[in-house]
């Protein structure tokens, strides 16, 4: 039957051109659904948590909105110049076990899982599920591979130190990671920050952690290639991770997240600022903050499958450099 | 100026004849915002709080969107014969304090809150929320009151023992009141209850919990009279709690919230359930999981408002009776 | 690993409590997607097709809606009380291949695809697409087990000679049905028929054709259950295909549909129809023309959805009393 | 060419069979656009004005939704067994001028040009527009015919005096007409009110004025057999206007309205209501307070253009009697 | 209690880390609500009125919607280096009267009650409502102040003689305001301009009215560091007033407006020019036509509580310099 | 009476300031409804198919949704200075016949009645409809005038041979017009070309095909302005046609279609780089691929309206020059 899922490696989606882009059980560009992750060089990983979130809240549905919107996607990347799938046997994973309702023993879950996932191998793509997920999925990277490189995108430095008298957020994850040591803050970035803040504190805060903060006004002012060069200067040969808010995009281009910032990026800058970053030594990324109820058109899954896309992207170009 | 804020009670709405319905600071009906509930009969009172939902998630902005679908309402109940502000001064008191992402702490925060209100002599009236918050206003009620007899309209009947290793969830809040004596079961009726279990053991518990449960079919079959003569008969003279899930209603009716049912009610049968529960001797009322990000005509939180309203009126009716 | 899909049957859902409901990849209730029928007795199988929609369109996109909506839904039915999966081992099995734009190659190729189903024993519950589907499911169906009574709930009869020159469309199925052999009308019925018609030829045609219909305004007059009682009669012992446009139930609980007639029928008379089918034959069921582009609250498919389940509440009926 | 309008009557739609439903020039069941009303029997005419509307606005928008949602109504009405088309030539006569944000104004410029309207001998549909044209329909109607029996649907009397010191809005037209002596409340009822008063003056006030009110309550108690004999043995043979307030309906079949209010009635059962009026003797109708940008399902709108259908219908049998 | 409001000024917004930012009752930013100025720096009001409006109309709604999307928003403006809060004792004043329907009338209470507001010496910052209110705002302040230069955001002139026979439209304000001397024009500019005209003279009216316009092509062209240092060098030390009708943003950022037009500016931009004007004596302030019924998202109502925002950084940092 | 439309050319739009932009007809500005095309130099024609889309499907409906979004259009575009209907008399000509579900038989109707249009000696202006209609479009404009110049803006470049085995589809039109001879690739440009592919057989075979092919990357980073000189040299004095998928924009501007890409254009730049052809030699023009059920503000009819607004801009200029 001519909808049978393949039964080995390497995988990659079905031939789009004799089955419909829009049939077929909804994984990641509809790559096979495999757990077993051995000899995989890509994993979609899902993370449906969203108790950390503060203000809207429903990331918990994130990750189907962005594998509903990933079926136009397809296998050549012409702006990196490079085939995913010829590259990376690639799988969608599926979602990490996250209970609702009680934060740190989800975050135990999440990291316990995500740990499993760097044991084989595979470069992950997390797919969130609020911010708050970042901090447990750094435990799990940083556990295999030491203090990382931080590359993140976001209108918002995630930095407090806590809310509400809880210790833990979708705006601590970093301040966490930084105490915890899972990040290099003098190898890292923080790209787009934006919009008020309770007080002048938080600015001076983050530059005393050691990040590079690119604010959005600044991003505008100077241009999308001057912050690229600072960033891959930063980061260098580092092992790094990307982390991207979806709430860098302006609300124009991502209506669909839970805390949205207005003066921000397009889905172009979007594209031409992670493409920029081909070639740094990324160890995993996730994509986060994406709320579906909110999202009317769908527009901001859209961007964010697109944008999973071009980590996919990056990750080919480094398996390919590390095998040629 | 015409848009000063009534300075004491008794408190009432602004005359909408001469102040137009959608101007004005978003109170229930328009109701002064009274945090001092000294000489008050009946307070309106958000719980936005959703941590324990299992699903969909976003209770936590239904007051506020009940609130906004309140402003049509107008004083007299010409259903119930009742001028409810002639009857009762009236307020809203703003929301509870409920920090998110913490169950155990947020149930604990809304427990004292909603004592405070009770201790002051005022009916209130609870918008939530998830229904996990049931239990803590019940715990505070029950402090007050003694166990309650429980008028609960709802598709699920929230008897579940827990979920993913949580002990409270939106699903579990009766077992608990159970298990605390908050409610007394031999005097308290389950209304609407409808759609699938995951075992037949879910119905056989809920019975042997000494629960009257009237289930949809049962109720489409036999008539709302029928149902409305046998729960008045089991409450009686009790003191009692009700508790509405708007989920109760079907799901044309009650888009909005988190985990819909097919097969329920109208908005006509709900409004007759409730007006027939004239007489009963109510301590005090919830309406929760609205969701309004689900909501996309508003007619959700316009059929909650109503409610709220006939909520209102048996409360007006109980205080003429007992001043009369 | 907790996410790794079961590699053997008898299959079922995963289990809810432990692992969260809107987490995992998105089949039919989370039921495993199998592709080798041997030894399956349901088979949820979509078929995304609506090339023969002559007004609104996007039903390609109906099974992956019904799906997403499907999550709530538990194993044991206590209207009928029944456990589905304990009767019966259930899959997903995927879309049928049905490429778009070309109706006659598509019919083709769902009618060998629906074939192969059949064959394997499994009874199919298929998903829609639009009505134009039945026509080739019909075929396979009668393939095997000659000509079958039609069970058929829609606001239309689907009984035209053709539209625009061409000859089939979603308003012609049951006329090919009856030209071909497949049904055998004077075991059929068509239930909730309503709305404007072209001149009065059409209701005569139908009569002529030799089917029982029911209008909707004489089924608010008599009520369900003189339909049920004749069309079980008219049904009998025979073979049976059950058909189930969702038109047939009203614009306000079920907007996302091609051709939205009001006057129709509530979620719960949709379901006390389909359970006082219990009993009859059926050797397949669809579910078509639910349009999730119209559908901004997600009612239509969640109705769906629950239809679905009540057909696999039959098919385990079914299958008990044949096992029993 | 295939798309040229018809150049004299009578007047149909063009045949759907053979040009798709959703093509062409937008007018109500795509009925010529025709200006000159000699030899019509039948007109459809827009009257997009809601300057009146006191809480939601833009039922301005009204009259092109509803012709939007009317292209799949056909010919045939099953239900009264009349083919208008064979009974009336019909026409769309566009829309009324009527300037906004001057009421005073804009309300003798929609009577002058009813005048005109019902000077021609056609039975004029309108299409509002807030229930405020009533009146001035109202004014162009009696001078032709005298005084008038009213039929009036709705939720509300429509009865006040004013509203912030205006004498005109959407909920006064039927006591200026009561004043103008246009209507004659002994031979006029009003259906389907329901909701909360400011007081108990304004039922009281209703009675008073002549009115048979039948409340909603009282309607789902008793039946609509009842209403409908009362109704018509109070009309008699009375020359008459029918007015429906688009929020008689239910807000869940008809969430896009200005001021919705809660227990209302199914789309069922407007048709049962309305059909029931067949052989009145109506001067006219109108179908007022849809406002599209609260209708996201379209669910409204379809609803209206499906009532509309029906006075066509009555219509068309009272041409066919006076005829035959 | 926790949420008691303030009983006395300075004012400023409950601190949000102790409670959740979407919970309380809903002023702007949840600023108290105060309708006693004295002492007051900073007043946000609204303004609920479209009667103006010619085309979409709800932006009734505005005002309220504008509200709901402030809560997001924290006291230290970073791109200004100002915290609005501790320079400014800031409350939300309610809503001014305006009865809808009555264009005269209501522009007649919104004058005197602007008046009130400017006489206390509170900034005001003022939410529309349609265009049409910036006239009687004006007249408010220039009766106070004198002719005022204004900076005029638009992608519409708004300097029509009349519509539809009426004076006052949501298209005329500034027509009037010249004619009556409330404005300068020599000091004044319109900024972003676009979008067809019934003819040339369009054109040419405004420049001989005396106005600088800058058009939204020769805006995109040139940059609006250019449009910034005219602008600035154009109004110089006058008492100023700041207009924003939100349809100065492109229908992407801004869907939500009643005469949208496309080729407009980002958020972003609309950021970088309000900031850009820091130093210039604003007298006051207004941001109009939010349609929140066109505004899917809410992204619409996002962006203006964003600039508003950035009209409260003015003030504060005016008030600051003054009191420095 | 004043809503009579006009009688006889030449035709323009009714005078919006005596009449409602949202009242009459809706026709594309509210031209009038003429299908006798001799005298005429404009016309607006609707092509509402789209049997073509592999993907989300809807397309039916642009023509209409189009109309609806044009009517706050005015004669005079200040932008190119000119005003169209001085120049032209223009007319909506309604939509042409093509029957849904068969796709050859629709492309040959569509063609024959194009070729009508074209043989009057009108400019027309198509609005699809999917891009499969481009084809039979161009055969007709192929057949009257040769070989054309074809100016494409599109994401995609729409040459592939074929898709499940169906050689039509909306992927494959320029290819089967490049095979026919329709267009001259050396004179042709495909203009924001971007997103993912199949592989990079795709890019290199468009650059054999003759295009020239500006990628939306290479347009981000060396600006319109080159982009335009380019465009404009290869055209020349060529007879061209300009098709315009309405994919081009960018998903914040252009949600409402079949197969968004992100990071494309704003819809400032569509209008800077369809203005800067004015000029070239245009015999046709379309706007393809809006899909109003996927656009739930309506910005994406909105642009394409103003779109084919600038298209009316052209051809009137290039009238007034010949003329001239």
């Amino acid at each position: 039957m001519s909808n049978t899922p393949p039964k080995q490696g390497p995988y990659r989606p079905p031939n789009s051109p004799t089955t419909p882009r829009y049939s077929g059980i909804r994984t990641f560009m509809r790559l096979p659904y495999v757990t077993d992750l051995e000899g995989i060089d890509l994993a979609i990983v899902g993370v449906p948590f969203d108790t950390g979130a503060t203000y809207r809240v429903g990331a918990r549905f994130g990750p189907s909105a962005i594998r509903d919107e990933s079926f136009l996607l397809k296998p050549y990347n012409p702006a990196l110049k490079v085939n995913i799938f010829d590259a990376c046997s690639s799988v969608d994973y599926g979602d990490l076990p996250c209970m609702p309702g009680y934060l740190p023993e989800a975050h135990k879950l999440i990291q316990d899982s995500a740990a499993h996932v760097f044991a084989s191998g595979a470069t992950p793509i997390f797919l969130g599920g609020d911010h708050s997920v970042s901090l447990p999925l750094l435990r799990a990277a940083a556990a295999k591979f030491g203090p990382l490189a931080l590359v993140h995108f976001d209108s918002h430095n995630d930095l407090h130190q806590g809310y509400f008298g809880g210790k833990d957020t979708h705006g601590t994850p970093f301040r966490r990671a930084l105490e915890e040591g899972l990040i290099d803050a003098t190898r890292s970035s923080q790209i787009g920050i934006r919009g008020s803040l309770y007080d002048a504190n938080v600015e001076r805060e983050a530059a005393e952690a050691g990040f590079r903060v690119f604010t959005a006004p600044e991003m505008h002012q100077h241009g999308l290639a001057w912050v690229l060069e600072e960033v891959r200067a930063r980061t260098g040969n580092s092992l790094a991770y990307l982390t991207f808010d979806i709430d860098f995009a302006d609300p124009a281009f991502a209506p669909g997240t839970g805390t949205p910032v207005i003066g921000g990026f397009s889905g172009a800058q979007c594209l031409e600022l992670v493409r920029g970053l081909a070639g740094l030594n990324f160890v995993g990324y996730d994509l986060v903050e994406v709320l579906p109820a909110h999202d009317p058109a769908g527009t901001t899954s859209l961007l964010a499958a697109g944008i999973v896309y071009e980590f996919m992207s990056l990750a080919a170009l480094q398996r390919s450099a590390s095998k040629g």
